[in-house]
Order: C-alpha cells, then structure tokens, then sequence
C-alpha cells in the first residue's frame, strides 16, 4: 500500500462561504508546515484546530538559508483555519489536516498545488476512505456505506446507509459465517484423520445449520429488492389516453414537493424524471416531462411508446377518464401493458363529474374484464381528493417489500451477488452431504462459501474488486 | 442587532465528502449539545474538535423528565465531527459550533432542521459576516472582500481580495479621514469663538492638504478601471469576415486554458462566453459560441450585429484575411467599430501564405486608413504562431489600467460611488475656501466630505446600505 501523502478538495465543487481540503498521509504535517503561517503543527494537540495563512514560499525557508526574510518570495494564498488530527484516532487512521478555506474553486486550485508542490499528491478518487478500509479501521461494507450515505437523498436510504456505517451487514455476516467457520473447522480436522475414517462434524447438525443460513441468506437476498426501492427510488409510470387528467394528477402529486424542493439547496437535477417523496420513500415519475407542460395537447400515446415507458416501472397508475363510455381502449392498453412483477393501480379521473352509480360501474367494468390483482382509487385531482389514497397506495408498495424478519436491508449490488454467490455454495455443500462426496470436496466448499461470505465485509478480497468498489467514489473521499 | 443563535450551510451546495454547517450565538453550544451524542461542548475547550453523532431527541433529555432511556424516541441523523470556537475569538465575535457531516444535502437538511427544533434559526445572507463586522471584528470593506475572495475566479481578484481582507483599503482611507479629521477639528474650533473672528485652520494649509487628498482620491478612483478589470475580466470582441480565421484563433487562445480548466473542478460556466486567463487576468470573450462549432460556415457578420457584440467590449480584435487582396471591407467595419474607449488590436491572419512584402502591405494600408492608434499583429493560428504577441497585448491592455501610484485597488461599486462623493465633498470645500464661504458651511462640507469616506469602512453607515451589503452574500457566509 501506498503511503505517501494525499490530499484533495473534500467539499463539494463550487463556491460556498467555507471549502475544506484534505490531507492525509506520514508527511502531512510536514508538509502543511511548509504553507501554513501560524502554528507549528508538529506542536498542536490532535483534534485541535489554528488560525492562520497558506502562504506559497514561506519565510522560515528563506531564514534558515541564511537569506534575508523577503516577502517578495512569498505569496499569501488565502486566510485559513487548519485542523489536525494525529494518528490513529483519524478518519484514515493515519496523521491528516483539515484546511477550511474561502470556498472559491480558484483558491482550492491554489492551495491544491502548493501541496503538491511541496510533496503531497492528489488523491485518487475514494482514496481517503480505502485507506481507513486499508488501516483495519472500517470494513468494506462501511467504505460503502460513507458513499451511500453521501449520495442519499432520502430519509429511507440514509437510514440504511448508516445502519450499514454503524456495522449492521458486516454483524449479520460475521455472525453466518462464524457458524460456517466451526464446520469447516471440523470438516478439515476429519482431513487430518483421513486415514481413520472419523466424521467430527455431525452432518445432520451440519445440514441444520445450513438450512438456517439458507434461511438468513434468502432473507437478506430478499431485502434487496426494498433495499434498491430504497436506494434508487421506486419507477412509476403514470399511463392514459388524451384529456385522461395526467397533467393535473402529476401537478397535485408534486404540489407539496414542489415546495419541499425548493427550500432545500443543491436538490437540482439533470434528469426528466420528477421525484416524489412519500413518507421517506424516493418515487421516480417516469419520463413526465411532457405531461406537466402541455396539459391539453398531449398526443395519444401509442402502445409501443407507452410500453417504453412502464418497462423499467415497478408501477403502473394507469388513468381512466370516469367520464367517457368506452373503457374498451383503456383495457386493451392495460392488458398488453400488464408483467407479473409490475403493480398496477387504476385510477379513475374526474369522479367529480359523474354520480357515485356510474363511478361503481366503471369500477365494474375494469375488475370485469382485468384480472383483480390491481388497486382501483378515484381520483379528482382537481379537487385534490384522494391524492392521499393514491400516496398511500404507492407508499405500501414499499412498505410491504420491507422483510419482517431482517433489520438489516442490503442495498449494495456488490452484496447482494456476494450473497447470491454464498447462497449457491452452501446449495452446493448441501448437496455435497447428500451425495456424500469426498470431505476434501465438501470441505473445499464450505471454504467457497466462506469466502463469498467475507467478501461483504472486506475480510476477503482482492485489489481489482477494491479498486472498483473506491474508483467509484468522488475524489476527496 | 438580533444575538439569536444561527444555522447555516456553510460549504457549496451539492454532493462532497464533508459538509459543514455553521451555528453561532449565544445558544450555539446549549443547543447542539441537545442534538450532539458526544463531549459536553459546555466543557469544550476553544478550537477543539469532537466526534460523535447528531441525534433528533436525545436520551440525556428523556431522563431528566424521569423517564427511562429509550431508542425508540430517538433517531441518529449521522455521524459527525463537531468544532468548538468560544467567543471572542471566532468568525463572529460569538460562540460557535461547525458540525462536518457525510455531505448529502438530504442530512444538511435533516441536520439543520433539528438545529432549528432545537432554538436555531436560519441565517440570512451574509448574516455571519455582518456579525462579525457588527461585533467590531472586522470592518465593512474587510466583510466584503470576504464575498469577493469567495467569489474570486482569477489570481488577480484573489490578491487584491485578500489584500481588502488584510485592511488595505481600510488603512488608505484611514490615513485620509485622519487627516481631514484635524482639519474639521481646528474649523469647529472656530466655530466655538465665532465671535473673535480667528482663523485656527490655516485655509493655504488647508489647502494643500485637501490637494493631496484629491490625488490620492483621484488616484483610488483611478484604480477602479483596472480594479473592474480585475473583478469583472475584460471583454473582448472578436470580429472578422467570414473565413479570416476566428475559430481557428479561438482554438489557438483557448487550447492551454482548455487543458486547465478540464484540471480544475466547479468551473463551469453558464454562460456562452469563453473566459481566457493570461498572467492571472480574466478576458471574457463575447459571444464566441458559434464561432468554435463553425468553422467555414460563419455567415458574414453584418455591421449591426458587430456593433452589438462590440457594444460591451473593452477590447477589440479585428481579424483580416493577409491572403485577400480587397481590405475596404474591413476598414470600413472597424471605422463604424470603433469607439474612444476601445482598444483595438488588427490581426493578419494567414501570414503563412503570403509573402513579408505583402504582409507589410497589408499593414501599411491600415495604418494609412485608420488613425494609427492600433496595434498590428501578424498571426499564423495554424501554426499558433504569434499567439502569445497577441496574448501579451492583451495583457498588456490590463497591465497598463494599473495606476502606477496606488498598491490599493479599488474592486467594489460601492467603494467607487463613495470615493466619487468624497471627490465631490473635497471640492465643495476648495469652493467654499475660495469663495470665503462662512466657517458654518465650511465646517459642514468638511463633514460631508469625512462622512463619504467613512462609508467605506463602515465607521458611518446605516441599516439600509448593511442590509443591501449583506443580501447580496450567499446564505452561509
């Protein structure tokens, strides 16, 4: 491992009243030393933070050549506030400075190459956090739960991220494969009496063991699917012909948010997608761009277009016009629309407008000829009447992905095929006993298995799985 | 002035490694403590930094109602580091409390929020300077160069930035005031033997003095041309027949800072002007968009487009074509160009085509038809050669607004109108002592004249120009 001294803009690109550059590494004191007018770092107490300037040329370099202190070599780069934190109680676990700053981009700039001028280097992206995950102070599944806790944008994903910060995942898993490691224990001490054909490890108790790891797998497995709700928000398509009450729905749904969005900085997006918080769930309204704007002149949607739409939806809120006659269109549209793994909820628009008997019908109608399994909610978004119900519904949706027994959700890609990968070996060790195979084999199994399971917590790795999991992460981390 | 204890995002909006949020006031180690899981900041020592985690409701207050400790009523926001600075020796005279957090803005919000259940309020724009210019910490022109040096994009606009922040300003007008100061002294002191009819000021002394000071305003005021240089980049407008070589130019000028820019992070830009630093001065190049994507596709530019682009320019760059052999075109454009208060620079561009003879030609025709006060510049863009003759003329340009008398810059409109108004004020008093004009209404002019120079400082204001300074700064600072 590298330890040479890194450093790099920690806060987020832009002007802000405070930037704050980190560095960390053997030689950061050091080197602040070298640009930093005030206190003598090497002096300070960890934890404790000092005024003073960063100063390109400073004039202690000057006096011990025995040069006349000139200010003429020596530029002042900005007025700062310097924290140090000494080893190992840091966040790298190594010696680190904090420089806050006047947050302008130019003054970060400068400050960045008089360190390296002065023998730092820029950080690789992720850099700060692999080397707390390098020097034993966080595992793996923690590295990235400090990305995940960056990048959340809800209540729901903050949770977890810090629930998985706080050791959640690795506490589950370190507790699976502790009761996997007994086995392989056992297992190999029959390898060492190979000879005498003993069986230490008991294979009922074995494959009881197995069963209940199983059980703990497919658990974690299955909260994945909440997990990613959690992480990248649930995909709603909002699906109907012309005049169906998109726009006004899409309006009333987004009206509190609206609000919300703006009185919070930096929550601007690139995307089309509009999203909608609902009870500390992330909603992504699919492709909306055009309903807000064109209330009267949307163009009907063609199936083809419409099935675009709902293909990466985990819902469809499809909206019939209570109003109109004919349902047959609507119907058609929702049956060549309709997968096994997509709610649909119907919504039926403009209730104002016609009498609680035709609203029955209509309901009628629907559940008649569309298989029940679907959610039917009168809407009158004019009115803002039962936009409620419709959040609600939307809201259950992720509520009810939320396993009941695990506390613990797994949001990570990588977890979830390490837990996947874990799962196949212990089907394999299983089948391993049944088969009675070889104990070398079996014995190589339950290591297999081990090992997908170490993989989460870091335990075991390699460096091309680390460097994908930091080169991810945005440089300053 | 409010002492009520405000919060405030103090790092740029978006995503980064650590956010920090600012409190300050009286209140600010009382309530964070209520939200902080970690030391007692009430026994913190000054400038000393704390971990542990922000928390909405915290166990400490459920016991002290009796009540048993509880997780359930308590949620951890995140894990957090927390700074402790004790009045008086903070940013704002007051006690304050920087929390760094996992930067998401969604835990800023969370973070802030519980900051304000707790008995924060929101800051205002600014309102962290405006109270330590308040409290006596800095002065006026000091709390500006704060917005400035966070604003400041170029190495020039740092320095004199850091130079305002380091009093520059302030101890040029002192020096003045100070003078004025005894004159106003010795006037009123007339005043009170009014009856005698004695003259303490001597008015040829006065005299004097009051031309000294007229230079030295004369001499600030100067310096704002450059200082606007500095602040705002000059403008440059450059203007050709179709096929001269603009976007081949551009490519040339803006091929080094391309590079750069890519380098630096938050830089860009939402405008379509290009900006090119040369010697750490800003040229903003007007309307340049079409001219990189389109290179022989330019449509001729006619007259009254030119004039619009060049309307805002402080520089003029004219490109002819050396190879053509027909210039009326061109100086017909530049006469109808040109203003007093534009400087104009010819390029011949494709020098590598023709001959020297024919290139001095080109230039002497030029100089015969437009008054001479140009610079001629051959420029091959192709072969970049001359780029840098270009590049230095321009600077040169920037060089030269540099007063030769005044290491002060005056940057700041508001500085400009009150040295203007000082100027005016000074020489209402040369009138009044010329016009022997009484002692009431000299002594009052004189007044009128310290009053203006006071504004920069700060030492005479009013609620109404405060609060104008300080909504213009970013919420924060």
């Amino acid at each position: 491992m590298n330890h040479d001294t890194i450093c790099a803009l920690a806060t987020a690109n832009g002007i802000g009243a405070i930037g704050i550059i980190r560095i960390s590494g053997e030689q950061s004191f050091e080197i602040v030393n070298k640009i930093f007018q005030g206190k003598n770092l090497e002096k300070a107490d960890s934890h404790t933070i000092h005024y003073g300037f960063i100063v390109d040329g400073k004039i202690q370099d000057l006096v011990t050549d025995n040069q006349q202190p000139t200010t003429d070599n020596q530029e002042t780069i900005d007025e700062v506030m310097v924290s140090v934190f000494r080893a190992p109680k840091t966040f790298t676990a190594e010696d680190s400075v904090e420089i806050s700053f006047h947050g302008s981009p130019h003054i970060a700039k400068k400050i960045l190459e008089v360190l390296i001028k002065n023998g730092a280097r820029m950080a690789k992206a992720g850099e700060f956090t692999m080397r707390a995950f390098m020097n034993g102070r966080i595992d793996l599944s923690q590295a990235e739960s400090i990305a995940d806790l960056i990048a959340s944008e809800n209540e729901s994903s903050r949770k977890v991220a810090l629930n998985q910060l706080k050791g959640g995942i690795t506490n589950e898993i370190s507790f699976l494969r502790t009761d996997l490691l007994n086995f392989v224990s056992l297992v190999e001490l029959e390898l060492d009496f190979a000879e005498e054909d003993v069986e230490f490890a008991d294979r009922s108790a074995l494959n009881q063991l197995l069963d209940k790891i199983e059980t703990k797998l497919d658990s974690l497995i299955e909260s994945f699917q909440y997990g990613n709700a959690i992480k990248n928000g649930t995909a709603v398509a909002i699906i109907g012909k012309p005049n169906a009450g998109k726009s006004t729905l899409l309006n009333a749904l987004l009206k509190e948010e609206r609000a919300i969005v703006s009185n919070i900085a930096g929550t601007t997006r690139d995307t089309i997608e509009e999203i909608l918080h609902i009870k500390g769930h992330a909603f992504r309204l699919i492709d909306t761009a055009g309903l807000r704007d064109t209330v009267d002149e949307i163009e009907a949607i063609g199936v083809k277009k419409a099935k675009e739409k709902v293909e990466n939806a985990n819902i469809l809120v499809y909206l019939a016009d209570a109003a109109t006659e004919d349902f047959s269109e609507d119907i058609e549209m929702i049956k060549s629309l309709m997968r096994d793994d997509l709610k649909l909820i119907i919504c039926a628009t403009k209730i104002d407008e016609v009498s609680p008997a035709t609203y029955e019908k209509v309901e009628n109608i629907f559940r008649s000829e569309i298989s029940d399994d679907f959610d039917f909610i009168k809407i009158s978004a004019v009115e803002n009447q039962n936009i409620q119900d419709l959040k609600n519904e939307l809201s259950s949706y992720v509520e009810q992905l939320k396993s009941q027994e695990n506390n613990v959700v797994i949001t990570n890609q990588r977890h979830f095929e390490a837990l996947g990968k874990s799962l196949d070996a212990v089907s394999k060790v299983k089948e391993a006993i049944v088969t009675q195979i070889s104990t070398e084999l079996l014995a190589y199994e339950l290591r297999n298995a081990l090992e997908h399971l170490g993989e989460i917590s870091g335990e075991v790795t390699n460096d091309e799985v680390l460097g994908n999991i930091f080169s991810k992460f945005c440089i300053g981390k």
